[in-house]
Parts: C-alpha cells; structure tokens; sequence
C-alpha cells in the first residue's frame, strides 16, 4: 500500500524485509517510490563523535537524517522493524581505508561500539525535480550521475577533512533557476545546489572528465548545476583511514519509511 | 520615525508631502529607505481594463500592488494622504504614444475615468539582495541597471503585446543562487530571475550594449542574472500607442507607506 504523499506508508518496511530475506541484492533506486532513501556510514565510536562533528559543520556534502545509539542496530525515527545489519542489499566494508569485503549482510563484522549514520541522498530533491517536470540528465541517459572534486575545502573535524565533492545536472537556466526554488525546500537532502555555470571557478578542469561516475552530454543551451554530493563523506572518510568502517555499496541504499515530501522545509 | 523594519512607518507620507509642495524633484532612490516604491501607470479606463488584463496574465514583469478606482488619486492601500497628481516627483505624460510633458504635477491634465496602476519596483528586491551582502554592480557604479528587450513574448491583452524586458545583475554563482532563494520570497516585485548565463538564449546578441540604462562590467567569475523589469509594461504602452497616458518619469517613483520586508511571501 503505496502512494499516498505525506503519509508514512509500509512500502519500506515491505522492501526492507524482502532485502533481508536475501531475495533482493541490486540497486534501490525506484523502490519503494516516494520514500526516503539514504546514505549509510557506520563508524566505531572512537571514530563517530569526530565524523558526526564533520558533518554538523559541513551540512550541504552531510545532511544527517538520523544518528544511532551505539551498538544499536535500530533507527527507531527511520523505520519500524529496521536492522541496519541486513537491511541494505549490499555493503563495503573498510579496514584502514581499504575496502576488504562487499557483503549482503553484515553481521559477522557487526561490533557493540558500532554508530550508524543515515545520511540524506539526492534521490530524494531529484524526485522532486521530476515531479516538476525536469528531466535530470543522468536518468535520461541511464548512467551515473557525474561527480566531481572542487577546490572548496570541508570544514576538517578531527581526522576528517578534504574537499568538497559535488554532482553534476545540466539544465537551462529557466530550469535551472527552478532547480534552485525546487531544491531549496530541501536542506536534508543537500538542498540548493553551490555553485553553477562556471566549473572552471570552482576547481573543475574538464567536465567532460568526472572524477566520479559517468559524464552525461551538456546541451549548448544549458548550464551545469552542482549540489553538494554524499560521495564527500565517503572520500573523506577513505582518506581518514579508520581502522573500521562499514557503507552502503553504490547505489544500494537504505529505504526508509519516510515520505519525500515530508523532508520540505517549506 | 523611520527604521523599524515591518512597521509602517510615517517616513513615506513625510516624503510625499515634501515632494507635493514641490521643494523635491529629483530620483527617489535611497528615500524612505525600506519603504515601497512603485511605478505608476495611469490610463483611460477604456485601456485600464486590457491593461489589467495584461498585467494578471505576465505579473513577473508587471506585478501589480494596487489599481485606484476610476478617478480616484487615491491609493488608501499604499498609503495615508496620498495623491497620486502631486506625490511623485516628475511625471510623463504621453499623447497616441508620444511623451509630451514631464511635469512635476498631473492635476491639470486629469480626467475622471482615469485608472492608476502602482506596479512592483525592482528597488525593493535590491533592497533584500544588499541587506544579505550581495553587491549590486550599477548601484556601485553609480549607474542605471542595464536593460535587454529579450525574445521572450509576453502573453498579449487587447492591444498590449510585446516582448519581456530584463534587468541584469552580474553576480558570482554562490551569488546568483542566494539571489534566487531571496528574490523568490518577493513575487510582487518580479520575483526570481527569468534567466541567467546564457544572453544569446533569449534574444540578447551583446550583453554590452543594452537597450535601456547603462551596460556595467561583468567579471570573468560572473554570470549575467536576469530579472523581469518593469520597464516592461511601458514599452508596451509605448507601441499600444493609447491617446492619453501617464507614466512616473524613470528614477522618480511612487513612494509608499509600506514596508520592503512586508512583501516577502515566506
């Protein structure tokens, strides 16, 4: 039972429970349409309190939608019946910056000092987006969306620190003027986007040459737009080296029993 | 008493009275400062009705703050003792679409069917981009904003038709963004940019030479931002060519009791 816009619906739970049965291990995108997918770093806690500080300060790149208990595998404020363990269809895990394993499941590694970060994806602003009618490139094309890593430095907290990673959209500037109003409504998923027009200006040498994920065509009548990117915490924390980390495998996100629409701040 | 942000304020009715008894016949900019102004059009009522039209069908460039009722010089809405024949400092008025006055005062020339439309002024929107520390580049160079008829139409009411005019702004991307987020919050005096980055995408062949004010540098780092301008509605009237109009001459508006920060919509 899906559907219905603003109210919590059980879609989540359903796709979660489906994904812990081990009978789904690809891509969330487009499941459980309309709710809240998220992006996933777990941290031993002598790593968290500094990691959770980088992100307070660098709230565009980290919008954090729920910080767990130590030890906790729940996310009580997320979704009924959620086990971060087995919930998400697959997983990296890292030691000392490496990544050593891609599992389904990761309660062999699982320890009691563990924190759990759920941190805002751009699924949900390009919902949005969509919704209004704008084509995002990216999707068009069936590719990755390009990333890039700029000259504008995080703010460091700890062993945190490096710089800002962003996403890349091309769209025409009435479109794009849009894009910001749309976007804007929506700090916890990265919100506005940081810079636009000039790639040049912001530490982009070719922007047909991401750093990472695919390049997409850029029409002579459109501008690139760039959003603050949850791929910053992760290259962050791949340069931090903790001696432990877990996340999300690319494209394998957590689905919450969030709507959308109900992260608008306005 | 002026100053106390939100609060009606007696500077607008001071300034009225002091342009009334003729001692100011100069631009209005800076007056009141935080108080409305508007552009004023007055017409017969046989044009008042298409014009109204045309104005509800492009409010970005024709926002309109109030219409009088027929014959009327009042605007009780916009502000205590307030006529609208002596309480602007320099005025048009236009015969079969030629200017052939520019008088301090229209009382000899009124007529009882005459309709006034007080429509939204960029000063306002300027206003709010200042007061977040964003520069404005013609007010720091002391010059008009530049101006661009754009291929843009605008929807056309009777005889009114014509093409969208633009204001520009250059403003650095981070800029160009908060400018749209701010801009937003005030529909009834253009709104968010209709354009920005690429001048050649609406009809602008040389962003150096525009068709009305002044052209003002613009940085390597810049991007051109575009606002609907209410210079709009009198280049229609302009090639509507009615027998009897009268305009606010440029620079010397209406100035009103209501507050900028009164106009934001969130």
């Amino acid at each position: 039972m899906d559907g219905i816009v603003g109210l919590r619906s059980n879609a989540g739970v359903e796709q979660r429970r489906r994904i812990r049965s081990g009978s789904f291990t690809g891509p969330t995108a487009g499941l459980a349409a309309g709710n809240v997918q998220a992006n996933l770093v777990i941290l031993p806690r002598s790593y968290a309190n500094d990691f959770l500080r980088f992100a307070v300060a660098n709230p565009k790149p980290c919008p954090i939608l729920a910080v767990s208990e130590p030890g906790d595998p729940r996310f009580p404020t997320l979704g009924e019946d959620l086990d971060i363990r087995t919930d998400l269809p697959r997983y990296r895990v890292w030691r000392d910056g490496v990544m050593v394993e891609e599992p389904v499941d990761v309660s062999h590694v699982w320890q009691d000092d563990l924190v759990s970060f759920a941190i805002g994806c751009s699924f949900s602003f390009e919902e949005a987006l969509v919704e209004d009618g704008i084509e995002i490139r990216h999707i068009a094309c069936g590719s990755n969306v390009p990333m890039y890593r700029t000259n504008i430095p995080c703010v460091s907290a700890g062993v945190f620190h490096g710089p800002l990673v962003v996403s890349m959209r091309p769209l025409k500037p009435a479109d794009a003027i849009r894009a910001v109003q749309i976007t804007s409504r929506f700090p916890s998923v990265h919100g506005a986007p940081v810079h636009l027009g000039l790639p040049a200006a912001i530490g982009i040498a070719d922007i047909n040459k991401p750093d990472y994920g695919d390049a997409v065509p850029i029409g002579a009548d459109e501008l690139p737009v760039f959003w603050a990117c949850g791929v910053t915490p992760q290259a962050v924390i791949a340069q931090a080296k903790p001696p432990f980390c877990i996340t999300h495998a690319p494209g394998c996100m957590l689905i919450t029993d969030l709507r959308n629409t109900k992260l608008a701040a306005l």
